[in-house]
């Protein structure tokens, strides 16, 4: 049986680029991750990438990946699944490395965004809902789904803005220790609380911002001292008429539940976690449905500091979407490029406990797709 | 060792749809192949599409599909490669079966292209290319880079344009028998010789049209009598100015040299093929480069109709691109679509002798991919 390990990891920082191309920041991203690995022969590249064709004008990454490096005529393929499309590249590494077809393939994220206004990224950011549908001629965004959904939150648990906040807090806290992130100012709850509305009840610091940005991960059969334990993907409702429940994440639970049976573990054996905060409310529902705390308690566990650094489950020490910010492709891979740093115990916020067990979650759509990885230090 | 067989394949018409989206037509081919693979239960979806996002403001396909046809929350995802887009999600849904993830696995590639002017496909067909160069911003286009291959092929070799024009009249005959294809219209030498110049010396019917349509297949693990001898995939050069020679196409020669040494044959051993023809030209180029003719004859078993339905090797007996169509994500799994009706003996332009060994060659770029699937009968 095959084993899938980590070997090498790269990211940019991550902000607004002016002067640095979509293919600017994979490349780079892909450099930095080839030389951790030391510059093992690729065989393969996959590349997560969302908005290439309608913000830069640019498909055909995976080519221009391999061309650009001089790695060879090896395959290659862009994976696109919304804000997910970092995690199921990953899986899709993975998953070939498993299938015996290759033995080392790099896997690079990228999205260059920050130069086009915000109306046109929030106008193609919504390609990621289904466009034959009522609910979106009526003009539900992102922010109005999720902001729905923390309004039904508040009103079902008694929990108040400022656990949102705490949320946003917490995760710029960590990203002030994160020379990549993109946000390092100090905020304060007062602040996160009082800032511009996008979408009631979730303000400006509620929302993850517009960001460019790359991460790449080497994965290879031969061993290293990080181990894929499991990768798991699920797939739920890409509307959200058809919720069963507006406070459940059924693609987040399933994949969750299927990456801890295939590693064997629980929620409880789980270090370390990055968790997809697209929205602070998105990081409560999320450590719910992966069992981290029971159903409609999260907010409690954010109150009581148990997802802080230090805390009982540390999540998001790299800052989350929210302060590090959320080049859409990078994502999900920049998720494994800090959770790998804390497995080697030299990453921002580092644990004072070397973890051995960290969970990655990356979320597409309004819930159409998650993605979970579990690696281990071995 | 596993192996995967294809179970089923399902096919729209090839044409021009206004009133069906992007959506309904690859739920329309995806219904097809499940029926013909009699409903088997689905574990993952994988789709081939380009433009969804540029043309349709339409991403996350691979959830749509699933929730569309109540597939259950399985993972999903779109491949991106270019025209390779097809072959390539074909490709990913055989690797993923050969990791012991999944048994059975639907592939599915759609493009709807007809409701946007010539002009903006244009524009949109140009992420194909790597846009951080000057043969890009000199306008280059696809046409501009196959016609000048063409101005050489003919210059090194002798061939006229005659010999262009039988490739398109040959395939025109051949879609005149499927009636999925685009173009059914009888057509001559002197019509195709005469029509309109697009680039220099391609005319109107060296050159694939734009469509809307959508093909789908479903693989498995459980035996069938379709197997899937080979799955090969290269990248090559994504600029014309990398190219070590215009007259070749790397990715192609390469592609099928992986495919037929894993599948432990030679082009000698093909009976039918579908080669993708997205100009006259590159249909010529490409029986050279998979080694059905030697290189710079080509042109030469076309004159001589070694390629036409009844001759040594023939070729795109379903119409090919040029008048088949080539809706972009679907092209690649029309391919099989056809190749298994020859295998099945019930294609269009079915052989006489019923075909054992059928390959199929998917591009992508201007080179940039080419995917090659060997398919047998058992």
């Amino acid at each position: 049986m095959t084993t899938v390990y980590v070997h090498g990891i790269g990211m940019t920082k991550f902000g607004s680029f002016e002067d640095k191309s979509l293919k600017d920041l994979l490349i780079e991203a892909s450099i930095g991750a080839l030389k951790d690995a030391n510059l093992p022969k690729i065989d393969a590249v996959f590349v997560g990438n969302f908005m290439g064709g309608t913000l830069s004008n640019q498909e055909i990454l995976g080519a221009i990946v391999a061309n650009d490096l001089g790695l060879g005529y090896i395959p290659t393929a862009k994976l696109e699944g919304a804000c997910a499309s970092g995690g199921i590249a990953l899986r899709q590494g993975v998953l070939s490395i498993l299938s015996g077809e290759y033995e080392n393939v790099l896997v690079v994220g990228a999205e260059k965004m920050k130069h086009a206004s915000t109306a046109t990224v929030t106008q193609f950011i919504n390609t990621a809902m289904d466009q034959s549908t009522t609910e979106k001629e009526a003009g539900l965004t992102f922010p109005g789904f999720f902001g729905t959904v923390a309004n039904r939150y508040m009103y079902e648990t008694g929990a108040q803005k400022e656990h949102l906040a705490k949320v946003a807090l917490k995760n710029r806290e960590n990203a002030m220790n994160n020379p990549l992130a993109q946000f390092q100012k100090p905020t304060s709850i007062e602040e996160i609380v009082n800032a511009r509305m996008v979408t009631d009840p979730l303000g400006l610091f509620d929302c993850s911002p517009i960001t460019d940005g790359a991460a790449a991960v080497v994965l290879s059969s031969k061993p290293s001292n990080i181990k894929v334990r499991a990768s798991s993907q699920s797939s739920g409702p890409t509307l959200m008429q058809d919720a069963i429940d507006l406070l459940s994440l059924p693609a987040v639970k399933i994949s969750g539940e299927r990456a801890y049976e295939k590693a064997g573990l629980g929620p409880e054996d789980i270090d370390v976690a990055e968790i997809h905060d697209c929205f602070s409310m998105t990081e409560i529902l999320s450590i719910e449905e992966l069992g981290f705390f029971p159903k409609l308690e999260g907010w409690k566990a954010v109150e009581a500091g148990e997802t802080k650094v230090g805390g009982r489950i540390p999540v998001n020490t790299s800052g989350g979407l929210l302060s590090k910010g959320h080049p859409i492709g990078a994502t999900g891979i920049s998720q494994i490029y800090q959770l790998v740093r804390q497995l080697r115990g030299n990453a921002p916020n580092q644990l004072a406990k070397q973890p051995k067990i960290a969970l990655a979650q990356n979320l597409g759509g309004t819930g159409a797709y998650s993605v979970v990885h579990i690696l281990e230090r071995v």
